[in-house]
């Protein structure tokens, strides 16, 4: 017996704005509060005060999340079940299809020279090759390796020197270590890989990332494009080297099936979009997104109601500059893109109604400007919507949503929890 | 290592009030307050006056439950791991002992006829055929069935149209199909159930119950009871079809056994009792019950202080009241009961004494008169008796209760916080 959906006659939608670590500390500069609280934000304010408000931990009490797993657990998934690792995200985030059962790694191509008989590598880049050599190259490696041992075999050019393998097949497992000795490792052999675990899937998976590499050797040494880069005095991109393997999970259910509602993230960030594809939900990264504080926030706005406006029931719009401004350990930049996101909170409000969509404000993680990293505090969070519990707490902030209705939640509950308030609850028992 | 018990100088113990579906959620003719915000219930609000407080998921929090897995998470089970299903519940209710390991299903005897080698579904219910009628055929499917491929099969009959159809036996499954082509599904034939997952247990199941459905026809198809009905110009009722295949978990332990702890139900429904029973709980309907808002509550309070003088140590009473009103969408009704469900409240205080009894007010799911179902937000718990440590919350209700000391707990936790302040705690470590 699975979880069923069920449903009644009155149903709500819903917009979810992820402010991308926007949770802080206190800031000594800021006479030790944080920069939500010294942030003019009336419209995040207006949810809290309307609504119910608590503390979230996108991962569990203490864990400092990645934006990809907080992402991950925001979206309805454990993030522990359900962390492809880093070679699927990228690879999604590209725009390659990932099922369940794919394993992906992220590849540099790079420069090696034989030494005894071992490859030595010279530039983890290929001195950082990049553009239309890399097309050409990825193109012979796919037209050379395109099978090995029953499992398809695909590359795909990322950004500058990055190539995504794709391996398609049963029995594969990510339970395997990096061909690429690491950065600032040149010098060092090309490793072989070696399986992680005692499965004959990871034994076998190990081989053939094995056979990909040394083959992508024989493939690229003496192809057209490094004799011209060599005959530029450029270093030639005659293999490539892998990390970062991944599998998407077995049984990943995708969201739609698994929530009974149709998803649609529009964010800031390509790991983001990886994610959410990864999980079945569609996404844009929208025109004049910088992914910083100068964001074109209009054009958020824009995409936002575009997909609420196409019908999606669940809009997740992620917001990136505030993290950005926790790692540069930047508070006045922080108050200043709450500022931003706070126009953009009241711009939803007005377009989509408290009185038909549930408003949701919170974060995928910390991003303390006194850390200038993640944290593994929890994050605030707020709800607004018809037929919401208001609880008597008025401002958004890690200090006054500590005091909330929500108590603590556990971040991959937070889905449940809206789908309860659009009156589409998951269903367990009769 | 298993869980033990402690045993302490003095103990305690309790009793535990269940009001099915009274958490609300904010109704716009109560001015935004819930039921509960506006009835007199100056028992329930004493007992959070001088207990501790909180809110609890009785899934987890999002997820709508029903009377039956609400239920199955107080009586301190995991509701998602041993949730029994609609067919062993059914049978547990109407008395007939569930084992574990032992399948169950909700049958019809229903009017099917043939055409062209296939058996058609006339009338799910056989013109509704009820008391001596199911009687008599239910007698010979005992009498002529009683043994497929080595497990045992019986047959209960059950309310009206509806049989109980129990298989004992080692490896059986419940991931079977319904044969039951549904409701308004008249005209189609009778299905052939499918295995629902690649275990052989569900694969030998399905083809014990269509042997089992087979047979059903054979032997009622010329029974005398149905000749003298097709004389009467009634409906055969020619065969059995059946629908919601469940199991009792394998590994259920006994309420007893795992608390240490004698419990007894007071409910007024048969899914309650039939839940409990399930886990090894005794219980019973009192008499005058009509889990409805005119219910005799005085017939209740006595079955509940019998059971108490009895000596069972945790004592469950469940009042069906609110749960109807939040269906009905009557917020006026819902005040009604539950100002009747405070009498009782008062009168068990006065009984037991909150020096020597632990008394827990609760319910199994929300039912929000707006919504007109069961919903997925948590309901508000207070609990009084020696040693609770006292919170600040002086009323009993969703919004008061956000602010108690107990925080926010999953619904399967409760019997444990309870075991624990009738000094009777489950023991890890020592």
């Amino acid at each position: 017996m699975g979880a069923e959906k069920w449903k009644p006659k009155e149903t709500y939608r819903a917009v979810i704005v992820i402010l991308d670590g926007v949770g802080d500390r206190p800031v000594p500069e800021l006479g030790g509060k944080t920069p939500l609280q010294i942030a003019r934000k009336p419209n995040m304010d207006y949810v809290a005060s309307v609504g119910i408000t608590g503390l979230m931990d996108p991962i569990e009490p203490g864990v400092r999340p990645g934006t990809d797993t907080g992402h991950i657990a925001i979206f309805g998934y454990d993030p522990y079940k359900y962390y492809p690792g880093r070679g699927p995200l990228e690879a999604a985030g590209i725009g390659v299809r990932m099922n369940p059962g794919d394993v992906a790694l992220r590849c540099n191509i790079a420069t090696v020279k034989e030494d005894n008989g071992k490859l030595i590598v010279v530039d983890r880049r290929a001195g950082r090759i990049r553009g239309e050599y890399v097309k050409e190259l990825v193109k012979a490696l796919n037209d050379a390796i395109r099978e090995v041992d029953g499992v398809k075999v695909e590359f795909y050019p990322a950004t500058e020197h990055r190539v995504v393998l794709v391996l398609r097949g049963s029995n594969l497992s990510p339970r395997i270590s990096d061909s690429d000795p690491g950065t600032a490792q040149e010098g060092q052999p090309v490793r072989e890989i070696i399986p992680l675990d005692e499965s004959e899937e990871a034994r076998r998976t190990a081989g053939i990332v094995n056979e990909v590499v040394r083959r992508s050797y024989e493939v690229l040494r003496n192809h057209p494009v490094n004799k011209e880069r060599m005959e530029k005095g450029l270093l030639p991109g005659n293999i490539i080297i892998t990390r970062g393997a991944g599998m998407v999970p077995r049984d990943l259910v995708k969201f739609s099936e698994r929530f009974g509602v149709k998803g649609y993230v529009v964010a800031e960030e390509a790991t983001v979009i990886g994610a959410a594809r990864i999980l079945g939900l569609e996404g844009e990264i929208p025109e004049g997104s910088t992914a910083n504080l100068d964001t074109d926030i209009k054009s958020i706005l824009k995409a936002t109601l575009r997909a609420y406006e196409n019908g999606y029931d669940v809009v997740f719009t992620h917001i990136k500059g505030p993290d950005i401004a926790g790692h540069d350990a930047n508070p006045q930049g922080k108050i200043q893109i709450i500022e931003k996101a706070d126009w953009l909170v009241g711009e939803i409000i007005k377009r989509v109604g408290l009185d038909r969509t549930v408003i949701v404000i919170t974060a995928d993680h910390t991003t303390p400007c006194t850390v200038r990293d993640h944290s593994g505090d929890p994050v605030p969070i707020a709800i607004a919507g018809p037929g919401v519990r208001r609880d008597d707490v008025t401002a958004y902030d890690e200090i006054s949503c500590m005091k909330g209705g929500l108590g603590r939640i556990p971040g991959k509950h937070l889905i449940k929890i809206v789908l309860n308030l659009m009156n589409r609850p998951l269903k367990w028992g009769a």
